[in-house]
């Protein structure tokens, strides 16, 4: 059993610590980081079975399965919170997971992978498909806010039919994304990765030769999952009064405390793969991760706002369409050769830095307040 | 004879009832659209008159007589508006031409062409050259607006001149570009496109073989534009009260509207020869097209406009800054690595999609209303 | 002796008559030019200087050095100009000096090392370690000024805490920077540049063998660095009434003026290795000076400000944050494939020429005045 794992069932005590604190009132600053170190080996677990399913699905379908399980903490949280009229808090939320996956995820990852190697390397064709798709997904998501701020104002119906409108088209552009990945181009992704993993020997053969008990990880995924929805109700009813006796702003707890909570499972799978030198599903992880939050999670989002009677818009703060942009650039400009280094990674990670300096010292502004 | 020329010879029809539409006041609406519809087919014949022109000049030469054709409409269309005095419109269109050759045209190109083909190739070399020019083009064009929204107002008269000096280095820019790719570096031109061909046989050659006559298409091209300049002038009459009564702005009018008519030749040339897997060609005609537009176009239109009394500096609204840096970057991340499949396309089509979108619900505001 | 040097001979006279006109007060105007011009060559000679050295040292180490002593002046003109008060100027001059080296300089050696040859070509890996550099450089210093514009205003201390915490990463980042292209992945930098002098012969064995004096090149070095302080306050001192004379705002002085001064150093080395085809020093002393201008020079002037009582923030001019991401893009777009040619420098001259009439044409706005 690995390190990762007994840490893993070591913190599940916080499930229960949380709940009593919830039900004796040990105040709202306990409940919410109990409620928010439960979630991360739940998110873990979920992570394990995801990563244990997904070799008896093979690498395509796996990379796709992690990325989706992970968002599924993310999307939890996102709709309990939505539910209870913390729109602002959800919409930087979906920025900062974005921000998070780009930076944060991938930046351990390539450091971490690429600390005792000259160089890792993953497939560029894919890193090239999936940099468009992503630069589409923030465009459609960031336009909103863009017509907000060239215009003289916008009437809150007209915004919402246009956030609508855009969550449709991006919905559809999710849509095609997986017939590509899974149909009609689909030798790109498993050619790439069986190649990639062509020159291992006997251990991996090994490891591939490992049949999961299918079932058991699809209860563990279940339960984990249970339990994070859960464990979300606490940590969303907590948090404001939590993020406020922190002297947090509601924007930095969106858009950085909420999305690294909730991407506990795509850290610990992406980074513990990296390490493997499996940086094809790393990459894979991370980005698919961060695509798949832009073009499925934010649009979910926005329609269920809309029949929750929580319209949710994509019009961000302005701060924040600076900071996705600059995410998928930086991104895009160290994974578009398909090689990496610790270098790169700690550039990353640098990025992550001073953007989170920068949303903790982002003066609160009216509409974000 | 193919089906397009067919329909582009039916809709001929449109050029007569037009100009019937306008003798018998059936209204300004009637008018627009019968001339807009009317100036496709007439586009469409410069385009078939241009592509056969092109064989005898070969592909190099081809490609930049088809995209000054192409334009041709563009120009006319413009300098018939810009006379009239409807500034903002021929700016907008300015914008909205680049936007639609490279998303629209290029993503229709990239989507028909790929629907059978697992990819598509052309060459990277002039692509890159081809993005590098277009992103200079882009910055200069857009520099006069960034200036304006970044200071505190800037004098009309500064404004003037600052347009004009822009719009002459943008036209010394396009002279040495031509420079390059004719003379000093024409072999990465040809080379390129003659490389491509040599795997094809019989057919293309029996094609090769085919000699136009030349003095036929020449006599096609100066008929078609001359219609399209008597065409251009009925639409442009009828254009603000046609689009006021489909509650249209001026904005989504120059943005989308005018270039979709105007670059009519464009998406018949490119997505013909795209289906016909001669991709270099194809995204020789959108870039190149909308390189003609920035480095071209643009400039002419503001001298023009200085001389004709109707001062058109570069100050966009800066929406279209947004649109037209979101259309060059994800165009560029597109087609640097030189090849495209139908989910790229479809991708630039997305983007378009949700661009125009933007435009439509954009609410007018002061300067371009 | 080379032409070059000849020049750099004859400017020096004007190190006396500067002196001449501070001491005879022949007028602001006269010792401004006179001290700029005088700057011109002892920068000259400690690019001289800096290239016999590096010869001893290897072109890695050496690539470095040059970058560093080019840097040297600007260090000095802007630690004097803030010592004065000249707050603004020295922010501007950081990010001209960023834009010059990217555009001005890397401009002037593709064009000039380019016309005589079909291409040049230089390490694509390194152009993209530093341009993944460059872009979190970039990013760095600029969020500030994004939180400033996002914001409803931000308070003057935070703003400073900000500006020191950025300054702080970025000085981090430098040194990783350094320990990875001279300890952990220096083969990517030396092997690269052996390569591409393998196919040389004799001539360049000669050139080789030639062994500088070491000691003598220290000397001037020093003695050229101690000239250009003596200079630097002439200059700094004239700055702002001969500035005014010729009708020119502190913002245009910062960003094109003081850069251009400065960065003689850099233009005369890699202007003059790039037209001897050594384009992958020539690239290394542009991009490593901007890096280092941006990684080392600014946030060291950040902590020096807050150590004189001269705060200095990093929040620009929103223009001056339009202009350096533009310069970027297209530096990056240039120069990621590791070819270039006349036109590529032409388009980067452009570039520039179209910024600095922007920067020429915007008006003077509170904040920078």
């Amino acid at each position: 059993m690995s390190v990762k794992n007994i840490i893993f069932i070591g913190l599940l005590v916080f499930v229960p610590i949380s709940m009593v604190a919830h039900v004796l009132e040990w105040g709202e600053l306990t409940v919410f980081v109990t409620a928010a170190i439960a979630i991360i080996p739940l998110a873990g677990w979920m992570g394990t079975a995801t990563e244990e399913i997904a070799v008896v699905l093979g690498p395509s379908w796996g990379g796709l399965l992690n990325a989706t399980f992970g968002n599924a903490t993310e999307l939890i949280i996102a709709l309990i919170a939505l539910n209870e009229g913390l729109v602002n808090v959800v919409k930087a939320s979906i920025t900062g997971s974005i921000i998070g996956n780009l930076l944060l995820v991938m930046g351990l990852s390539m450091l971490l992978g690429g600390l005792n190697r000259k160089e890792q390397e993953f497939q560029p064709v894919v890193a090239r498909v999936n940099a468009s798709s992503m630069n589409l997904a923030v465009i459609a998501l960031l336009l909103p806010t863009a017509v907000d701020y060239t215009s003289e104002g916008i009437d809150m119906p007209v915004e919402q039919t246009l956030s609508l409108t855009v969550a449709g088209v991006l919905i559809v552009v999710y849509a095609l994304t997986l017939l590509f990945s899974m149909k009609t181009h689909a030798y790109l992704y498993d050619v790439g990765l069986e190649a990639a993993e062509l020159p291992e020997t006997a251990e991996t053969t090994a490891e591939h030769e490992h049949k999961p008990n299918l079932k058991l990880w699809i209860a563990v995924l279940l339960g984990a999952t249970l339990l994070v929805a859960l464990e979300s109700e606490l940590l969303v009813d907590a948090l404001e009064v939590a993020t406020a006796q922190l002297g947090l702003t509601n924007l930095f707890t969106g858009v950085i405390l909420l999305p690294i909570i909730g991407n506990a499972a795509e850290h610990a799978t992406a980074v513990t793969v990296a390490i493997k030198d499996k940086m094809d599903l790393s990459v894979s992880v991370a980005v698919g991760s961060s695509l798949q939050i832009a073009l499925f999670v934010a649009p979910v989002l926005v329609i269920a706002g809309y029949f929750m009677g929580q319209p949710m818009n994509l019009s961000f703060n302005p701060f924040e369409l600076v900071a996705v942009a600059v995410a998928v650039l930086i991104a895009n400009s160290i994974s578009s050769d398909g090689r990496s280094n610790w270098l790169e990674g700690t550039l990353l990670l640098a990025a992550y830095a001073v953007l989170s300096l920068a949303f903790y010292f982002h003066p609160v502004v009216s509409g974000i307040g």
